[in-house]
């Protein structure tokens, strides 16, 4: 009786919203993303070829096939590579490294949030550096970089979270000098970069100037989260410590899942299953840039060419009082704009309360045209 | 031409040597103790049960009914579980947690050289209160929480890494009055706690006050390491502290091998495994008992009854200058004991420059009594 009475209670709620819930709020991949089937295989290929050294304690260098194979792709030597239980780890083990106390890091302006709050949580001070259209504001860098002297910036140049914004190519190179001008480290953060639906790929800025930079990058957003695959790719120097650090934290990171993904890559199935993501991400993408482009008037749209993310700053007009709350109560998840956002240097050229980061992945189409009519409806 | 070279110069150092290898180092299991085709087993049928849940991003408490499962072993409910990739990166998120700036903490002296690591790492002072036969010093403890009141007590009560000493009745029941008395958290890390060889099962500190204790456990040492699976009981507040923490640092853990974890637990295979392991390891145990009486005369052996460790306390005439560079020439890898030392609270009752911890689930009885003359040869 209980469960029924909560169940109508539910049904009306629902009936007076007259809305199904709608999320613009995490960028995870949907379901329908996962290769299970190809994966499923991979996996028993991988414990029949190799299951003593799986089960057993490893090097924290991660599984040595993989780490060959992921040295050969950006041109360089297993040294230099680290794999590990996803990336988002080796970010919390770089500030460890990095950071001296009471030192500071530069982000971009808005950043991830979650990168912002690691490098607070190892005593940084965060400094956000304005971005632009076309990636960071070079001259608020430079300033940035003489007045505090950074450990690092990090950087998320291809398809931005939160923005969606590409670093261009002009500003890459000249994100490359300035570091290499003043002497501090570049973390490129690129999960996403594959993931392109419109125009050519820029080089990285670890292709640019492997020197200054450690680059982070995964299979989560090109196979599945759930194994938790991530690397770096970095100088020597970096990659001895932070395999000491690693080892030191948690012993060894699980094989299993880098072996199956060693064996998906000798199979060449990833390229065939970028472009399924690509076909299956493409019309979520078009659809988010045509419905923001419609029905928020007066907003300033990133046009995002790729990855999970476009977001809007919304017109200076827009009601932005309660907006979460209010949207919530329309059946609209949305992300608060502040979480992305350290302090500032300077002014900032994304406006805090009015930006929303819109993730377009998960959602189908039809849903991403009825979540921006509703988020049209409460400005 | 260089290969060859190379073999020959390795072999005609292992004729100078007259000995193989032989290793008294890491605490691992041997691949013998991996029951490899059962994991088969249980990851597929993980993935055919659970599929789209193990590839997605996924709640940072673990995989549900693993959860569920281990809150019912230790008569809790699953918020007073957290799963994750192995259990040594909790001890890491626990020294954040609870550790204040200048904070100290209390280990065994001496206890295990990465915890003592980890501590230091977030900036602890780690003080050593003397470990004796049957557990701690009791007035060390008492005394050392009154002047230092520690953060925490970190403790292996049963079979302990390095020394094998298992903690008695009437001092864990102590250590639990002394926490409750002066108000500090006990970490009672507990790896090994199910292989004993010899006597009866003590409750755990857990069991005996377990609004003070925070329990560590893992799957490595009677399943796989390899697949990397820990995990805490504690009150709810940690539990969820950690939870937060942890997503804040690595998302999530990998959640394959914990389902596959929980598919061999329903099957009810895990208690046999246990006994296939003991049946394994007990002639081990055994021969390193035997071999440190007969061969070590005026050594402290200390007689562990389970686990994966005894120790010995060399007698103060013994010469260990040099020990280990001295063993390794005699193929025998040790253990310099002074990394299980963090600074004593006062003087030491295993002394430093005599201790040796001594593994003995990973040789051959053969190997131990072998390894055991050429140390003896050697003092």
């Amino acid at each position: 009786m209980v469960e029924k009475n909560r169940s109508e209670a539910l049904s009306s709620s629902q009936e007076k919203n007259h809305e199904t819930p709608i999320a613009f709020t995490r960028g995870v991949p949907p379901t329908e993303a996962f290769p299970t089937e190809q994966l499923e295989e991979c996996l028993q290929a991988a414990l029949a070829g190799d299951a003593t050294t799986i089960h057993q304690y490893s090097k924290t260098t991660g599984y040595g096939p993989l780490r060959n194979l992921l040295a050969e792709e950006y041109a360089t030597t297993a040294s230099e590579v680290i794999i590990t239980n996803g990336s988002l780890v080796l970010q919390d083990l770089l500030a460890e490294l990095l950071i001296p106390v009471g030192g500071t890091v530069l982000v971009e302006q808005p950043s991830y949030d979650r990168a912002i709050n690691i490098f607070r949580r190892r005593g940084a001070r965060v400094v956000g550096v304005p971005l632009e259209a076309d990636g960071v504001s070079l001259d608020h860098l430079e300033t940035a970089v003489r007045q505090l002297r950074p450990a690092f910036f990090y950087t998320v140049p291809d398809f931005q979270n939160p923005t969606g914004i590409t670093t261009s190519l002009a500003k890459r190179q000249a994100i490359i000098e300035i570091a290499q001008k003043y002497g501090f480290w570049i973390i490129e953060d690129s999960p996403y970069r594959r993931l392109r639906y419109q125009g050519e790929e820029l080089p990285s800025l670890y292709q640019l100037g492997k020197q200054q930079v450690i680059l982070l990058s995964s299979f989560s957003k090109i196979l599945s989260p759930g194994f938790r695959v991530g690397y770096a790719i970095a100088p020597q120097t970096i990659t001895e410590s932070l395999i000491k650090l690693s080892e030191d934290t948690y012993l060894s990171p699980v094989l299993l899942t880098q072996a199956a993904v060693f064996v998906y890559l000798q199979r060449n199935w990833l390229t065939p299953n970028i472009e399924h993501l690509k076909q299956l991400y493409r019309p979520r993408w078009q659809a988010m840039l045509q419905a923001t482009s419609t029905h928020l008037p007066g907003a300033q749209v990133i046009r995002s060419e790729g990855g999970f993310f476009t977001s809007v700053t919304l017109s200076p007009e827009a009601n932005v009082a309660h907006l979460v709350e209010r949207a919530l109560e329309r059946g609209l998840s949305l992300t608060p704009g502040s979480a992305f956002f350290a302090d500032p240097i300077d002014q900032q050229t994304l406006s805090e309360t009015h930006f929303l980061r819109l993730p377009f992945c998960a959602i189908t189409p039809e849903q991403i045209d009825e979540g921006v009519r509703r988020l049209a409806a409460l400005l």
